[in-house]
């Protein structure tokens, strides 16, 4: 797991990684951290096997690589916890030991000797597919999204994204027993490259995207920053969610499976 | 109730709307509202008939009105979630389609449908009587009032208006079991033209003021914006306020029946 | 009690009596309030006898100060209520009148007469040592402090305080089951006149210092203002805090008792 017994270190700034941890943590309690090289990366699936995410922090993100690289499964809402009063620029060491398998963390003024989690005893990590024939696929304002979910979460646990290929329009409607909502993306809200290829229709767990209900996850969008949100879909397919952060150095995707609809 | 059959809309600004809102659910969770060519306007009467509210929002504070009308029972929380994102200037429609007997609300990038309740099977609304004496007729900070209010709740549940006409003063008084307080109001916080025409005192239940304590409503002077108060009250009378919003064409008028003390 | 049977009355800024209130009740829901010629003082100590604080407001401090003096047993949390709405420099009036023994407060537009508790049947007031041989003596910013025990706290109910005198640096530690945490602070962090004589050790209740935990107190570290704490500890023994407010006239002096370490 590591080229021979030297200590590795990765430095890393801190927003860099608090949105690597808020967004890992939206899905699942632990994961496991690759750090190398190559820089950081998870890979995580929630408990139900509906929606998963990809965490890629690039080695041009980070102040400092090793030669090798370590794998550390690890409690997220303890590095949480730890990376505490660091922010903004300050320089986070992420040090492994492979003698006593513990990783070293500092940062400003303070030192954390933490325990890891062995990755073999933990859940394998997910591949997302990239085969999917998802024929929506625009870029978007993050928030706007993210308010159109919570507009659907006012009278429904579920969510349908239906686009209008005619039209070049996204409809985001929550469906309740009484009231319903429809929430309108079109050509005002889309960034240079969005496509409308077909007008399908696909239905999500509200759940997931914002942690509401009795949802097992904190949801995930909502850790996703201000900027652009590339949202892909298709019918009766997965629906992706791509964004990067760390000036492009840091990227993120996020495939949550669709509800079927009984006919 | 309707004009015909064709649908009728009304235009409004988010903050307008929002306000009618507030203050309506102050002391109500369903309520009528009447929208048409005079603007929109609701009454209610809290569940144990102590407070009243009338709001009215005139057709010049609206940026549309049909020539039309419709009564349309409410549920106030719903109203306001579905309010949500909408803000300041942002222009909210009431539709109301007298075929289906559904509420249609539009603003920003969404649309809502939403399921009236049947006023016929509403309570009724209340007449806010206006041959009441009260002598004591004053405007000062909102605000004031309310800290105010609060002081008195820190001691009692139940709060005195006493006015002397020769000092010029009123002073809002909670009598604890153990300490009492006091707080004082005079020339110095009173707008142009108020009056204290006599020496009164009146008792209300803290809990139609604030909501607090085991009270089954959240507190009529909360929403209660920065600005003007107009507070009226005679000796165990009721006691009134009034305040304006939307630059002078929303008028609020709030009423509070006393609690008659024990001789 | 009081000199002869005049009413004494002693006038504070609003943000220095604040203060006052908050240190106290960081350790106590009541305490006896000396209030004279000298200023306001009262010194308390938390249930378990662990913690002990004396806090000082010298008659410089206050706006007016009587020629009598009294002594008022108060619940801290009316008081910090009965505070609310004053601020900033408003004048804050204690007036004892001695024949009801009752205590007069008054503030901005409100007055508040507040049954006090009998001094004589509180616990008695506690004496700090002032002979203890304390051999780390360290001025630091008290957010750095606080945030240190904060770091502690992630991993442990108990904190050590480990100077290095031939470092020259304090380490703030905190040793979970499976984690720990190390926060150092050196010559950077000290100001003029610090003083590490000895290379020693002490353990203290994480509880007494943030209230965390299922402490009995609010926790003594977190009322302390921005700006400058001095922290003396030796090995095996108390750690002394002390910080100044109200431009340096007033005065707060805090002690915990350490645990002692099983051999």
């Amino acid at each position: 797991m590591s080229d021979g017994d030297a200590v590795v270190e990765t430095i890393v700034r801190a927003e860099v990684i608090q949105q690597f941890v808020d967004q890992a943590s939206s899905l699942v309690h632990e994961t496991v951290l690759h750090i190398g090289k190559d820089g950081i990366e998870t890979r995580a699936v929630d408990p139900a096997n509906v929606a998963m995410v990809d965490i890629q922090i690039d080695a041009a993100a980070c102040e400092s690589v090793p030669n090798g690289s370590f794998a550390a499964g690890i409690d997220l809402e303890k590095l949480d916890d730890y990376l505490g009063n660091a922010s903004g620029d300050d320089p986070v060491s992420f040090a492994f030991n492979p003698e006593d398998r513990t990783l070293n963390l500092r940062h400003t003024n303070r030192e954390f000797n933490v325990a890891m989690i062995d990755p073999d005893s933990m859940r394998g990590e997910p591949d997302i597919p990239n085969d999917l024939e998802l024929s929506v696929d625009v870029t978007l304002p993050a928030d706007e999204w993210q308010d159109a979910a919570e507009a659907a979460d006012l009278v429904s646990d579920h969510i349908y994204y239906r686009s209008d290929a005619d039209a070049g329009e996204i409809n985001v409607v929550g469906e309740g027993d009484i009231d319903d909502v429809t929430v309108t993306f079109d050509g005002d809200h889309f960034a240079e490259g969005s496509e409308i290829g077909d007008s399908v229709e696909g239905i999500y767990s509200i759940g997931y995207l914002l942690g509401t209900g009795d949802s097992s996850v904190s949801g995930f969008l909502k850790p996703i920053p201000t900027g652009d949100l590339r949202v892909r879909f298709g019918e009766e397919f997965p629906a992706k969610y791509n964004y990067e952060f760390a000036e492009g150095h840091g990227r993120v995707e996020l495939m949550c499976a669709p509800r079927i609809q009984n006919s």
